[in-house]
């Protein structure tokens, strides 16, 4: 049968009506057989992913996204690992909250229930393949998956795995597919399977972000850029901002809560610029600095595009600013609503910098770089999401869930 | 100074900024002198809106609509209520829940916050204008107002109402914004304000909402259709079962929870057919039965098409099914997701109805006319959505605000 985007979706859809009435136990055992088999397939795996390696290399791909591709014992070992974990989280579905009676009698209340059916288009690492599938498989959800053309046998193999022990555990295969070609115009009709698809979660680089977000008439979960703040006040302790600050950057460069930018009051500028240039010239950070900046430490100038710059690098803008309210202001202006922390001793500015910075995550006195769904305590993580609706910042299994209105009644009627 | 969206887009945003960090009194000073201006001005609002009602006359608008667009004394009395009523609510912005310790010694919480700019475009009646702008208001956000052109005159002088109030009340004028032409490309442009304006709340008709979907770079909260459904279970209450079928559809008929097709379980059609049929005759309701209906009382025969049809009128579609099964297919299958309810007796089919109709409401022995936010308990209502992301089913303030993670440190590092 030739591949259908549209029967595709179709098939999703009624597997997530069953899988939107599959009890807790049920969910959890067939993860538990997911990991099994996955395991078990080890052998296939690594074939199918030598095979995507060895095309990978023949035709010149960059030798660290070759790495990424790469699936060996250990990578599916982390893999099992990571759809047993998702097995044990709690249960997402079901729960009803604030069931209150209301005056005319009924009893409204709210139940978490599956979204539906997940669209989720990746690049490169054939793991996230599992993961996705674990993380929407838990929350009771159909999902469709578009990974990287580059991985695409290890992703059949993975999925063809996964889809053997949901059948072999009762559950509904077509809840987790997968689309077998790599074709380009593929993800456009996926991205209009308005009717079928509930939301789409783009998990990739910028561009692919971008253009999902062009094209898709389905919402989507995404996350653009991480332009991070650190802010440290005048009345901060001088030491612990340098940590903060310091840990906020070079913790790790490649990662989107790492800060881009530092702003430091004029008052914390003399105690601090000189302890940070020779924190960050040790880790090898290159600075890039305002007028003011550079009045007290050598830093190359910045310019107005180094504000909003995500240079995911050794690289950090640094700008004094006046206060609290200049630094709000910043922030809300180049900043990209990800994560933005305060260091102050300060009561007062720091309840001003929760309430006024318009971020998903805003910290006083850590460092930015915890922002994500693990160290949140959501226990797995689809993405960090810079929107603000439905799902803002670390999104966990929450994310892959909404809420209806149950209402109980004993024969009530609507008087007007 | 000539009218430019992007200009409006921008005193927006700052608007909202001053807005979110407003507390809850002066909010709710703000708005009760909303309240009391639009009440000291009235005379000016009814000779604003007699132009619109001339003018709509003289141009040969039907009549209805032309009754929807007269704001006399009483309609500019409920108009101010209403202002004083949402001026009331509980603060919607500000709590922080779930605030927990995490293992590396951050504690980290969910904070509601506004969502920054809202963009309302609506049709006809001019009492939105107040209706809208205070929701906004009281859930800390700015807001942008596209009315319909008949009510152009009315809208321009609540507004200005509301601007003056906000100004003798030292809050940011620019939180409350009216398009000022009634230029349809203006709506385009409101649509592309992406950088501006967070969501868009389209009330009015089908076509409208239907052209908000499709041209909007912005998230859309949006209701379409309410296709509702009530089915009459096998072992339900018979008396109870009439009732509530009844009171469902005309209770009132032009409304989205009104039931457009009854589901009676085959054991259950004899008992209740010929009761409902004599009920919806005395009430002038047309029924379009499927064959199985029309075996036991007299009606039209219904066609594939009724089943998706949203009559909004007294017409009634009746399906006789299996059971079960077959009303939870038919409904997830016909209906738009709405609200959706079973009368029976039986415990474990409630359950499973409540968890597999994939509606925004669901409920168990009640009328579907009784949802509505302001019978949900939420006090307002923006809105009913049909839609899964961020607000589903009635929206009250919650759907115009959103929660970012707050965090509480001590000079925690994130170790690697």
């Amino acid at each position: 049968m030739p591949f259908s985007m549209p029967d595709m979706g179709c098939r999703a859809r009624a597997a997530s009506r069953r899988m939107a009435a599959a009890g807790a136990g049920a969910k959890a055992a067939a993860l538990h057989a997911v990991a099994h088999r996955l395991d078990g397939d080890r052998g296939a795996l690594k074939a199918a992913n030598a095979e995507d390696v060895e095309r990978a290399t023949a035709t010149g791909l960059d030798a660290p996204l070759v790495d990424r591709l790469v699936l060996d014992d250990r990578g599916i070992d982390r893999m099992c690992e990571g759809v047993r974990q998702v097995a044990a989280l709690p249960e997402p579905i079901g729960a009803i909250a604030e069931l209150d009676y209301r005056p005319s009698g009924i009893q409204v209340g709210r139940m978490r229930v599956p979204l539906g059916v997940i669209g989720i288009i990746y690049e490169s690492r054939p793991n996230v393949t599992a993961d996705a599938a674990s993380l929407c498989l838990k929350s009771g959800n159909a999902c469709i998956l578009r990974g990287g053309s580059e991985a695409i046998r290890s992703n059949r193999a993975i999925a063809g795995s996964i889809r053997a022990a949901l059948e072999a555990s009762a559950m509904p295969t077509d809840a987790v597919q997968l689309v077998p070609t790599t074709d380009r115009a593929a993800v456009g009709d996926l991205l209009g399977l308005d009717g079928y698809v509930d939301v789409i979660v783009p998990r990739g680089g910028k561009s692919l972000i971008e253009r999902v977000t062009r094209e898709s008439r389905i919402p989507v979960i995404k996350h653009l850029d991480g332009v991070c703040h650190v802010y440290i006040d005048a009345d901060a302790d001088f030491d612990m901002a340098v940590d903060i600050a310091c840990n906020a950057k070079v913790s790790k460069y490649a990662v989107c809560n790492a800060i881009e930018t530092l702003l430091v009051a004029a008052d914390a500028a003399a105690p601090t610029l000189p302890r940070l240039k020779e924190r960050f010239d040790a880790a090898g950070v290159e600075l890039r600095g305002c007028e003011r900046t550079r009045a007290i430490i050598d830093a190359l100038p910045a310019t107005e595009a180094d504000w909003g710059e995500e240079y995911l690098a050794p690289v950090l803008a640094v700008r004094v600013v006046d206060g609290l309210d200049a630094a709000i202001e910043h922030i809300n202006r180049y900043g990209s609503g990800h994560t933005d922390a305060i260091v102050t001793k300060d009561y007062a500015r720091s309840r001003r910098f929760l309430a006024e910075v318009d971020s998903a995550s805003v910290m006083v006195n850590a460092s930015t770089q915890f922002a994500d769904g693990f160290e949140y305590g959501l226990g797995a993580e689809i993405g960090i999401s810079t929107d603000k609706l439905h799902a803002r910042g670390p999104v966990g299994l929450e994310g892959l869930t909404t809420r209806k209105f149950v209402v109980f009644g004993n024969g009530e009627l609507r008087q007007r």
